[in-house]
């Protein structure tokens, strides 16, 4: 079921076999690289459940890798349509907040029944699940090169000093397929020889900054720096961030962002400090439907123990879950927050940097008019 | 050196024998209760620097002791007073950001060098410790006097529906001496059977508010929910925050507050959600010196260790340093950050709530003009 050789670079990938699909449990990181197996509906629930893997745009593609899981399974059904559709509606359940997963299940769910006999139906379901794994990676790639503009403009103004973008999260290459959302333009300004160093917000509850966002930065050899979520408001103050880029893991395109709660926060630092607060996302990460994110995107609440209890390596070696509350102390886990519009300088999507205001976004992408 | 039982209702006080001074070492809390004598300077500096004892209050009070202690051990010494004011001096640079610290050794040693002969200066230094140990109390009372009736009012308007008050760290009667100071007005409506509800910021990387308020509010039974210092502001943006109650470690007179890294983020939601959000102090924390906290006030940067890793319980009831990022991932750790007057709603001190402002400050404490 496991296995920690060799090193992968994406957190997703069909198997040599081409039926099951791989993935790193992220839950496992930095500590461990652990890699698992998912062969059944079950399996994709988890992992998307329990966030082995996590970050809107993989959410999506581990979402319609799950449809093409559901059909090789469904195949010996007697009720071939019904059976994958069931199953289809509880992968799109695993998680609340990201609207890609709905997107990339119903995306997948239309090929696959776009086809009428079952042979046709997996071949179509691998093939728009892989699809969709790619053009996440050219939208990150595209990103990046929309980004790293706004890094440059940074650079020449601070006469080739040192930029430091401050990130919460995780919104890099483990969050998506390569790249990233929030670190597409970090990693291509590093590719330029830019001189840049980041402020990698911890994330608490379950530390995504300080396990994922430092070990992929790491791993790239990009200049970073662990703070606690409390931080970054006083290095706002001191002139200490040039920049602010976070993923989302759902925006209105009237510019309301959800992503990882405490994101707000640090809008609202940014903008007490004159600091451009810019949010990168694929357009897949868009809901075209909610005008209202703060009144409409649903907010997940998740276990409390993920807040009474922190993971972290022992002195020998193992890893250990330790508990920082007294006993009978209630604690609550809000997974996300919404910054509304009027806080988010722009967007960095694959088209291009635009406001965050519904004109903007639109003429970016007409076809959603 | 130490005990376990039974439970203090302080967190320092002289031991039987008139000599020896005993705290808690809070850094053990919530999950053991372990009592530390303190009989020598480095002792006391040691407590201090390693954050055994900690808050603005306590801080001043364990340096007002520890000028007792330095006065017993230089009683021997061919240069009695040479040797207290160098101690003095030590306990001073313990730590920098706490005005208290300075202001009660300070005042301990004035009272010792008005005596002339040693035996006199020793009574004097426990005389006048002592003194401000019990002022402290009768300010925190004071305190939550004045604050309880900015809750009642709360209560009124919302018919008397549950307040919720949302707190960072821990300036709880362990960081006091008696009652505490954000905590005062707090205990002081629980008493007055009003249905208080408090938000525990965490608080990190210490936990202050995981580890100390939630133990300390759990002991009197006051309810309360632990939440990440991420949380604050989607709970202020849904209505589920009425006032924000912090403490501080050094305020200008002018209104600027310095106080536990993160609370400058509170501050900023709480304006943008108009909600109030109050500082509560004895007068021994205002510098009367500074007028720019943001320019003036010397921000303390610890150990980067303490950002990298988290202590807690572990399943098997070991206490265990567990670390979050990887190992060579560097981290920064700036313990304070100063909150501008300008988001501070009030104070409230032991002689009534005001503005933070020069002129409401001075009204309250003329003998400063």
């Amino acid at each position: 079921m496991t296995e920690t050789d060799p090193a992968p670079t994406r957190p997703i990938w069909l198997a040599d076999d081409k039926k099951r699909v791989q993935i790193i449990d992220q839950r496992m990181l930095p500590h461990n690289l652990v890699i698992v197996d998912l062969t059944t509906v079950d399996q994709v629930i988890e992992a998307i459940g329990e966030m082995m893997v996590r970050g809107a745009p993989l959410i999506g593609v581990t979402g319609a890798f799950g449809v093409f899981i559901a059909v090789q399974n469904a195949l010996e059904s007697g009720d071939f349509e019904a059976q994958v559709r069931k199953e289809c509606l509880r992968i799109k359940e695993a998680r609340p907040t990201a609207v890609n997963l709905a997107w990339g299940v119903d995306r997948v769910c239309a090929a696959v029944f776009s086809k009428s006999n079952p042979g046709d139906c997996l071949a179509a379901a691998l093939a728009e699940a892989s699809a969709i794994a790619e053009e996440e990676v050219d939208n990150c790639r595209r990103i990046g090169e929309h980004g790293v503009s706004l890094i440059e403009a940074i650079r020449r103004e601070k006469g080739g000093k040192t930029v430091n973008v401050l990130t919460h999260c995780n919104a890099g290459w483990l969050a998506c397929v390569e790249h990233g959302t929030a670190t597409a333009p970090i990693y291509k300004a590093f590719e330029k020889g830019i001189d840049i160093h980041v402020w990698v917000d911890e994330t608490r509850p379950l530390n995504q900054g300080a396990r994922l966002t430092a070990w992929e930065l790491g791993q790239r050899g990009v200049a970073h720096t662990v703070i606690t979520d409390n931080a970054g408001g006083h290095l706002m103050q001191h002139g200490m961030v040039d920049i602010v880029i976070v993923g989302t893991d759902r925006s209105t395109y009237t510019g309301d962002v959800a992503n990882k709660i405490g994101t707000y926060l640090k809008a609202l630092a940014a903008r007490d400090n004159n600091i451009p607060f810019y949010v990168a996302l694929p357009s897949s990460t868009f809901d075209w439907e909610m005008t209202d994110g703060l009144a409409q995107i649903p907010i997940e609440e998740r276990n409390p123990d993920e807040v009474r209890c922190v993971e972290g390596l022992c002195p020998d070696g193992r890893v250990e879950k330790v508990r920082i509350v007294p006993e009978k102390s209630r604690a609550a886990n809000y997974a996300f927050d919404v910054t509304p519009a009027r806080l988010v300088t722009g967007f960095i999507t694959e088209r291009g940097v635009c406001g965050a205001n519904r004109d903007q976004v639109l003429a970016l992408f007409p076809e959603k008019r």
